[in-house]
């Protein structure tokens, strides 16, 4: 087995024994670990395709892997082939004055950002933990972030894709153009399937110049309601804020204390606004922010940009190390049931004997609802983590906002599941690409005709 | 047959004798007819499944039916059963302060804006003919319009869609959420396959605050080149219109006479931007592209928005008025091409002994490339415009931009068509839904396993 994927992309890129750390996901903070029987590191998309086709004729799974960030579990391999996309990471063009660039799939979320930045472009998609996570990763899972509320998703700003796909083929669907309707969309369905359809190999992705100004407006409430009910005022007034977030009683219990400029005492709902643009456009709109999000605040703020997303990329992890581990989901509610899913998270951990948080992104209704347990006890949440899921779907919502299914959701999974199962057997026959993610094991999809 | 169909919609909404405007489309222009059995007006979404699972269990095909205001063919019926959405016309929701709706796929693409601007909002697509053209068309074809350049095409706001599917189950996928990763995104999918994957009854829209006010600036060049580089000018220089067309010397021959304020001899291609915005920032956006815009210009105008949006809505009909007829595509190029283009869409039809002419969406690189020939000779323009979809793929484009694949287009499908083949399979395995469209007979999916 070895010595053949050795022949494909050299000896120096194959191990039997795979490095701990290419076994986990962020799902170590609930004790999730994988296990594989060999680790290939291809050099470009056509070792990658040429590793899948060995693959598929022999049966053998596999697994694709970006940079080890997600919190479903996508990317722990359960044996076979594990394929990291670390060494594909050029990029193969970047053209600022089209707003748009190529990259391979291993390049970090971090320098498309800062590639984009130095001309004066922006691409939007701000999942976090953007120095270690990769672009194609970002795609696998159609990654969110605090600025998806203005700007969408991922998938939103990738118009053309190459994936290696069953039995072994190199496919190329869409490219720098930013308008196409020929055929199915097989983009978007790439887009978000983590890894079970296909392996993407590089992508063209569409930028948008920079703002001028990012403006954040910060407030503190006393309640969970009043918090939301400045939040549905923004909504209501017209205004169009780059990111709406905000972060519970439980959260900034564990993360407050770094809080740039500090926290009024009694912040039940910390609610985190912001207004971009050119210059004056975001100083109106932060404005108006502010003036909406007065009302019933103990505090409205105007922190520094740079200074409070620092604070709030490291808000997951002031909340891992308050107990050495977390349970944390990403479940999606619409907005006006957004109050009791942040009330109903706390409940739902209180009857299960659990310290439960939650935040996220307020505005789209996506909640980063959190248990937190000692990584060897987690366990203990999962039961509590399956109320969650149940009171999401409850509410009219979905179980993955931004993480994906992956290991963790995919016994959660509801809607018409025998489509998504045509889906996967139309395109990954054998089964062999990511097996037990995605999807629940005992859907079949319907008999052909 | 009709007694059966009856009996499920009422034998009032039952014809085997179909009146002739329901068997075309916009493709009546290029001499384009259908035929069906039956036609049939279900009056909700559970009478469209039932429909669909009696066409399914006599293997009857069915081809469903907006406002036929389609450019492609996708609505013409070639046999069995007709299905109009005409009667699926209820609001179901209109929820302005958290920017939503839920309307059955009937509702006209006028009223749906309409709507949303009694509220303050924007339904963005605006793909033309929105007076007859219905949402449920427009989603089934992701139709485009000027403004997605700033605000994509209609797929972009649609979170979610009731559709019937093969063998005749109403499916929900997606709804008022925001966000959703949960399964592989058969939205997407659904969206933009022209009614071969399933009927869309109804969808959940996403709407925006509107803009408070919108500014366009029209500027006139004496060459085709001068024209495109003033394009690539605004994006170079960050700007972001909302809209970005363009409109060259043919077409301006069939229109320029209703054109508000007249033009300037010698114009050979006419841009035309639009700035939004609050006022302050589409009076900042006007002003930087009326700048960038000027270089090399013949002239430069700042046009009643009302005025300006009437005459071009009407471009299309000016066209075709000309010459009786016109055979018309929607090619996609990347922008650094769109003036190669151009030009050769004329010199194709110099060569085809045909007048031609382009207008389009210059941002999106969208061309509405057009040979004017009367009805009853369309076929002379066949291989014109077979010849222009493969300068659209020799230039690094695709053969649609927005009206889709329908039936005109479907000899022309590249790229990996078997899995085209396998997802048409895979949800529609008797292959009922819309024969013979959007794909090529002759494709098959590849064998299972």
């Amino acid at each position: 087995m070895r010595a053949e994927l050795a022949a494909i992309v050299g000896p120096e890129h194959v191990t039997a024994d795979p490095p701990p750390h290419y076994l986990r996901d962020a799902t170590e903070a609930r004790g999730l670990q994988g296990h594989a029987d060999v680790l290939v590191l291809p050099g470009d998309a056509e070792e990658v395709a040429a590793v899948l086709a060995w693959c598929y004729e022999r049966g053998v799974p596999l697994t694709p892997r970006g940079g080890g960030t997600g919190f479903a579990g996508g990317a722990v391999p359960q044996g076979g082939v594990l394929l990291s996309l670390e060494r594909l990471r050029r990029v193969r063009s970047l053209e600022p004055q089209r707003w748009r660039m190529e990259v391979e799939a291993g390049v970090t979320t971090a320098d498309v950002r800062r590639l984009a930045r130095e001309h004066g472009l922006l691409f939007p998609p701000d999942p976090g933990a953007a120095e270690q996570s990769q672009i194609g990763g970002n795609i696998a899972t159609n990654a969110g972030g605090p600025h998806a509320f203005k700007y969408g998703v991922t998938g939103h700003w990738v118009t053309g894709l190459e994936v290696a796909m069953a039995p072994g083929e190199l496919v190329r669907v869409g490219g720098p153009v930013r308008k196409d309707v020929a055929g199915y969309d097989l983009r978007s369905l790439l887009v978000g399937s983590e890894g079970t359809l296909g392996v993407i190999c590089s992508a063209w992705l569409r930028l948008l110049p920079a703002p001028e100004a990012t403006l954040p407006v910060v407030a503190a409430y006393a309640s969970v309601a009043a918090g939301c009910a400045a939040i549905e005022r923004v909504l209501a007034a017209g205004l169009v804020p780059a990111a709406l977030e905000y972060l519970d009683a439980g959260t900034l219990a564990a993360a407050a204390a770094s809080f740039p400029g500090g926290l009024p005492d009694g912040c039940e709902l910390l609610v985190l606004a912001e207004a971009d643009g050119s210059r004056a456009e975001a100083a109106r709109v932060a404005g108006e922010l502010a003036e909406v999000l007065a009302e019933g605040a103990l505090a409205v703020e105007r922190p520094d940009p740079a200074a409070l997303w620092r604070w709030r990329d490291g808000v997951s992890i002031a909340v891992t190390t308050r107990r050495g581990g977390k349970v944390s989901e990403d479940i999606v509610v619409p907005l006006e049931r957004l109050g009791e899913a942040i009330e109903r998270t706390v409940e739902i951990g209180r009857r299960h004997g659990l310290e439960a948080c939650s935040w996220g992104h307020a505005g789209d209704g996506n909640l980063h609802s959190t248990f937190l347990v000692p990584a060897a006890e987690a366990e203990r949440a999962e039961p509590a983590a399956a109320e969650l899921f149940e009171l999401a779907l409850e509410l009219g919502g979905s179980i993955s906002g931004e993480h994906g299914v992956g290991a963790v959701k995919r016994a959660h999974q509801r809607g018409p599941l025998h489509l998504h199962a045509a889906i996967k057997a139309a395109l990954d026959p054998k089964g062999l690409l990511n097996p037990r993610k995605k999807l629940p094991d005992d859907i079949a999809p319907p008999a052909a005709g």
